[in-house]
């Protein structure tokens, strides 16, 4: 059973998505995975108290143990007692967890599948509390929430440890503690292996698979929401590719071992995507598919560089124009966030995107689903049922 | 069989709309119509020329029609040439054909399906060619459009001519031209009656369900997207109420006549509403379920009047503070729509709700179905898909 949380992913990023891998040489509009596998959607509105908008918290948490909490909330209740999540009664049952994301493994979405905390912002405590999850395998970012003091606990207990992508070829059975990043993994646009959360997935599949008894996986692609929260399309966009990509991988695993269900979801939607702004009826995908870096790394070069207009251009892959070039000058003399912004603004202008926070928005997310219980996530339903769903499909306990 | 279109209604506007009806003070949140009757997505690009954002004539057509065209085309192909309408293979069958809508008769949406023109534009040559269409019933606005020669020709046809809802009630049978406003009916926030669209689409039901034949009925909640172009939250809200009715009308007769097939859309989305914005993880539904009027309206009355600051908090539903009322008072001495403009503002950063345009963006939509059929309209789609599958559930010729 594979849990997948593209986080922030709202119904504009996979219809975004869409139009950005077309091939706009070609007649159709090519499909995508979650084209593929769309069964239904959900909303995500966290308990009474915190309104109607969720954070990453109350949502992984609905997620993980069936119930509405407050925002913040990891795996505990309102009254902030701790709630029984889907990894629990998996290992009760004999069966195989682990995590794979693209954030620090402490962060809310595995935190709340992996431990209880009545605050997510408490990464120290909660990175220790993994420790008791027993979780099989657990990748991601966050080295600098592991002391050594607490990766020798973990090894201790039998856990591998690696800091390292190319250490993942020697770790071929459970348990492992792989850290690949102080916090979170190196966005997708700005890597040089944009594979990077599929190579995470398919070493889970690979090592969660070895229990006959089965496993529970959850793999979340957490940047996308990063990016959502930047007002970044070309971040998004590649962060989207990525999520895509691993999706892939359990597509083809299902494949091959036809008793597993994956569900996709998103835990809420993040920035106010929107594909057309100010008032034109167009989406331009060719420049954000253009941009061959992230425009962090794009302002980082070019506050270093004295001759930095050339490199500019030759990132975004378009000449800007002599007002652009203007605004990004006034920018940069104001250091490397404004003229980040400048850049985001001009992607923005050119490719008609549009955003309306830098915070979360409260629409209904998709719900996505392959396997022989695919058909129980159609139609409308809750976060909390997709979590009471999958927990009706364990093995019962004997 | 029945179609309707929520125009501009896309994912945040139903999201928005179950929180909107929500009683805060129960514990649960209530179910809307649309989280009972949804089954899929639909992808509503245009045709390839026309990018990836629709206007609501090729989205018209690619529901009426099963074909991809250009924006500005009603029922015609990207070379202008006239398409075969659901509506023209019901007439082939025998079966009744009707509208109903909220717009205009000759807007875009219930022109694809009546008539074909190469521009949506073109309304006078749109209106003269709903006489060809044979359609039993046509209701809606735009006496405008018709003219008194062109009211003589519907009636030597056989058609009811009515210009006020009243006369309703004295149709009892096929065929009825009805005409109810010059141009699109009243913003249901400003009727005394929120039901019309619910009465229109009674009626058609009551008028079209005599032929034995059957009947292809499209009911439109139109005003949605005007709402949306407006960036207007209150207005909006009551138009999905106003939409939500009818479909809760349909379902009532679907109970009955449970052999009858609902699908219900959007043609694509309008104005990137977002539920929350702004960076707040909030939406203030109270506020907008307090406003009594729609700020058009609001500024008119605050224009003609004087003492015009108490009329203003009471349709509001709130007492502005001193900075709105500044804000206000400069607004309105520069206008009607600038007072418009800044009473939304107003709404919209109070109540948390976020725009990105005032034209249509290219998120998916949802698909909602009732009925024997419905299983064959879930996943995802595309816009055109739909028209094929209501096709393809057409009585054969003989």
């Amino acid at each position: 059973m594979i849990i997948m949380v593209g986080d922030g992913m709202g119904p504009a990023y996979t219809s975004a998505y869409r139009y950005f891998q077309d091939n706009p040489d070609t007649e159709e509009i090519e499909q995508t995975v979650f084209d593929r596998l769309l069964v239904g959607m959900a909303s995500t509105y966290p308990a009474r108290e915190s309104g109607y908008v969720t954070d990453s918290a109350a949502s992984a948490t609905a997620l993980a143990t069936g119930f509405k909490s407050y925002n913040g909330a990891i795996a505990v209740d309102i009254n902030k007692r701790p709630l029984t999540t889907i990894m629990q009664m998996a290992k009760a049952r004999g069966m195989s967890t682990g995590v794979a994301v693209t954030a620090q493994v402490n962060h809310a979405t595995p935190a709340a599948f992996l431990t209880h905390n009545e605050s997510r912002k408490n990464y120290e405590a909660i990175a220790a509390d993994m420790l008791k999850s027993d979780a099989d395998v657990i990748l991601g970012g966050g080295r600098k929430y592991f002391s050594e003091a607490l990766v020798s606990q973990f090894s201790a207990k039998g856990y591998q440890h690696i800091t390292e992508l190319a250490q993942l070829d020697s770790i071929t059975q459970p348990k492992v503690l792989g850290l690949f990043a102080e916090v979170q993994l190196p966005w997708v646009i700005d890597d040089t292996d944009a594979n990077t959360l599929s190579k995470l997935t398919q070493k889970s599949l690979d090592l969660l698979s070895q229990n006959e008894k089965g496993f529970v996986l959850l793999v979340e692609g957490s940047l996308i929401d990063w990016a959502g929260h930047n007002n970044d399309i070309a971040t998004a966009m590649a962060e989207m590719q990525g999520f895509a990509n691993a999706i892939e991988v359990v597509e083809q695993y299902i494949r091959q071992h036809p008793d597993t269900l994956l569900v996709v979801t998103a835990d809420h939607n993040t920035g106010g995507l929107s594909i057309g702004a100010n008032g034109e009826y167009q989406w331009d995908t060719k420049l954000p598919k253009g941009i061959s870096a992230s425009p962090a790394s794009i302002a980082t070069h070019a506050i270093a560089a004295d001759d930095w207009q050339a490199g500019v251009n030759q990132q975004l892959g378009f000449d800007v124009n002599s007002t652009e070039l203007q605004q990004l000058t006034n920018a940069r003399m104001q250091g490397k966030s404004t003229l980040e912004v400048a850049l985001k603004k001009i992607i923005d202008t050119r490719s008609y995107t549009g955003w309306t926070t830098s915070g979360h928005t409260g629409v209904d997310v998709q719900v996505f689903a392959m396997g022989p219980a695919a058909d129980l996530f159609k139609g409308n339903q809750d976060n909390t049922h997709i979590a009471e769903k999958m927990m009706s499909l364990l093995p019962k306990v004997n």
